[in-house]
């Protein structure tokens, strides 16, 4: 007998989310899949982990037929948890985070739990794909997606990630012409905070912004994703920016 | 008049941490200094921003004749809240935070407030450092290191960073014998987690690990701490892992 792939799901809007269900019925048909996911919404809490408190875990009854736990610490805490505890006997060949509802496009991947939870698992050697779909509301739909989500994670299985082990894929709203392998775009949030005051007549600040997508000629995530494509970004986390070493050799020199 | 240059100093270890009091003597002799720092200790934290809760801000008297702020969030909240809210209408010229008490070689600039807060800083087109010392301690001595903080902070101000616009440095224990620019070296954590009962009985879990260093023959953070040198590694936001596209036609090439 054939083993089945061992798969790893999680994400960072918790188990209830509709989008984890949505990838939890694709992988399914894959391999033997594992659930472990935040037990509250984690967006934004980037590559965050827990280290001041104790975390809890809790078997649920989520999906039919599919393990899967609860978690109340970050998305990364839950990878950290399913290698290390849950599953700690078994490597996993494949972890999916998502689908997460929004963009990770650009810049967003920093400050992405979806994303930090699959960088997690690529760390460990694991090969990881971030799923997201342009669609923040909770009753997004992910019928669409579907069947690109699962030739992709096919041909991960089957072939690897190539010198990658870490994929950040977002899909747009929409009829969907195809997928193209690109680099992040350079955008940004253009901050603001909403002020106000509390019953108590204490000031507040909540942090809203807007994206500001700017424009690039160049394959881009945005770019794609704009075009009705869905963008494969090959990331890693190494953030060392080799091009810049040569020009600050003064530093090596400072003498105090 | 010369205008002085305007710095933001920040940390994740929180406003009453020795290590901000420490880079706060440092950075007050070359500028006028503006702190803004979290109200309690945020290891860990990462790029996590805090999106469900509003935010506070308090001007507190932490330092002598240093406008100083404790806000409620995370370190990138902190930037965040500086540069949008309590300093918006002039930039600053330069981000420094710290300084870490604890290493942030190797992988862990990305689970890092404080690499993170000068990451964000940069975001925003601000030349930024962040700064560690290898002594996790509270008390840890801080007195070795200012000279070179110092010096690293003129030169950034003075000359700027090149191609990058955000440095991770660290600091090793002992005298130090100078400074070398280096790229982050591949090590990673080995997670354990300590397993307990509750006083009511129920399992809990908390995270430990130890850190492995690997080894390399080629300059890293990790090789120049080692041996005895300041590690300054020019960093950067862009996760595209660039040499990986060309290996992933196939992903291209899906047909659903």
């Amino acid at each position: 007998m054939i083993r089945q792939p061992l798969i790893l799901v999680t994400n960072d809007d918790g188990i209830l989310a509709p989008g984890l269900a949505a990838l939890v019925e694709v992988v399914r048909e894959i391999g033997e899949v594992i659930v472990v996911a935040p037990d509250s919404p984690q967006s934004g809490k980037g590559h965050a982990i827990t280290i001041d408190e104790p975390l809890r875990i809790n078997e649920v009854e989520a999906f039919d037929e599919v393990r899967a736990y609860e978690c109340s610490g970050t998305p990364v805490d839950c990878v950290k948890l399913a290698m290390n505890v849950i599953e700690k006997d078994r490597p996993f060949d494949l972890c999916v985070s998502g689908i997460n509802h929004g963009s990770n496009a650009s810049i967003n991947i920093i400050y992405s739990g979806t994303l930090s939870a699959a960088m997690e698992a690529s760390l460990e050697g694991v090969n990881s794909i971030g799923f997201s779909l342009l669609d923040y509301s909770f009753d997004a739909d992910f019928s669409k997606c579907k069947s690109y989500i699962a030739e992709i994670c096919r041909l991960a299985l089957e072939h690897g990630l190539g010198e990658t082990n870490l994929l950040n894929v977002n899909i747009p709203l929409g009829d969907i012409k195809g997928v193209r392998i690109c680099r992040q775009a350079e955008a940004r949030w253009v901050e603001e905070f909403q002020q106000g005051k509390d019953p108590r007549g204490k000031s507040y600040y909540w942090l809203t912004g807007r994206f500001d997508n700017g424009s690039s000629p160049e394959e881009t995530d945005l770019k794609a994703l704009d075009e009705g494509y869905i963008s494969i970004v090959p990331s890693m986390h190494d953030l060392t920016h080799y091009k810049a070493i040569a020009g600050l050799t003064k530093f090596a020199e400072i003498k105090v």
